[in-house]
């Protein structure tokens, strides 16, 4: 591509950096930034430069955050005696997002996959053993994903952690809401049947 | 959502703000910049706010510059007789990546469209003028959009400059290198009938 100015070829050059943003699709949005008030385009550079910069991660649960410890951890209102582990601080955002959980968090930062040369010690386990010593943690949950990577790592976290006075508990895996029987996969349907639960007329 | 982190919804904020970029797509792009050296989130801020701050338009063509007069406007080795007349700077790096053509180019800014209300004194229309009272300008170039306003648009230029001692010329129209006949929109065969070429083994 030829461009007319090195300004611009710069831009694209740093846009399609990106990931799933090719060079064509760079110059399109360098154009419509071209097309807006300069403000727009400065304000957008900005708030990327400050979110590479100023952002931390939560020193207890390794959340991002704005401050050393973040929201969460510090809210009084959360229950201090469940901890769900999840792999990934997007996992946080969806959990929630459903308001269906008040308890603390710990992201683990990916799970053990020797496919991707990532071991245990690349994770936050430390931080799961720091929480179970200070003995306020009752409940243990994995919010893991249902892959063999994920079971891999909640088996992992359970056999090194199973001598602490805690019960472990994995999130419900099964049909989803709105799925039809016909359409499920076979282990989703096959799990699903084996932990099947106590029908209530809530459910 | 629910965001950890100030820093972190303003920087996605900001990314939906691009066309076809929604709050998902955002927040994958802000995750995958913290996942970066923090240099490359700094070096992608820099370079689109010098893109809205720096660029400059070329007071001849009105092509992107870094300079008053662009590389091609001063380039003593570009044919001054022809003037291909443009919408968009898009066009411009399109038809340089040709390769094909070694005249000048003037940027029109857009088409005529009253759909869009936008009419020919919105167009750099006055710098078409200008080129021609200059005398050098002996063809002038349609390389508008196959469409009603690309059409409208150039028949206003013909008969705005008719009287100027210059010929006029359109881009071909008709079927694409590598189309089948059997699936070109009847229009386009129609015209690539009408606008048929003399034969010639090179074509």
């Amino acid at each position: 591509m030829n461009f007319p100015s090195k300004v611009l070829e710069k831009a694209v050059e740093e846009i399609s950096g990106l990931p799933g943003i090719g060079k064509k699709s760079a110059l399109r949005l360098a154009l419509h930034l071209l097309r807006q008030p300069p403000s727009q385009g400065l304000a957008l550079g900005n708030a990327i430069q400050k979110l590479v910069t100023e952002i931390k991660y939560c020193k207890k649960c390794h959340n991002f955050s704005d401050e050393d410890i973040c929201e969460i951890c510090n809210s009084p209102k959360r229950n201090d005696e469940i901890l769900c582990i999840v792999e990934d601080v997007r996992d946080v955002m969806a959990i929630e997002n459903t308001s269906k959980f008040n308890g603390k968090y710990l992201v683990l930062g990916g799970k053990i996959s020797p496919m991707e040369g990532i071991g245990p010690h690349q994770l936050n386990i430390s931080s799961i053993e720091k929480k179970l010593n200070e003995g306020m943690v009752k409940e243990l949950i994995f919010a893991l994903s249902a892959t063999m990577e994920g079971d891999t790592t909640a088996y992992y976290l359970y056999k090194k952690f199973k001598e602490f006075p805690v019960t472990f508990s994995s999130i419900a895996r099964g049909i989803a809401v709105g799925d039809e029987l016909e359409y499920a996969d076979e282990i989703s349907l096959g799990r699903s049947i084996i932990n099947r639960l106590p029908y209530n007329e809530k459910s």
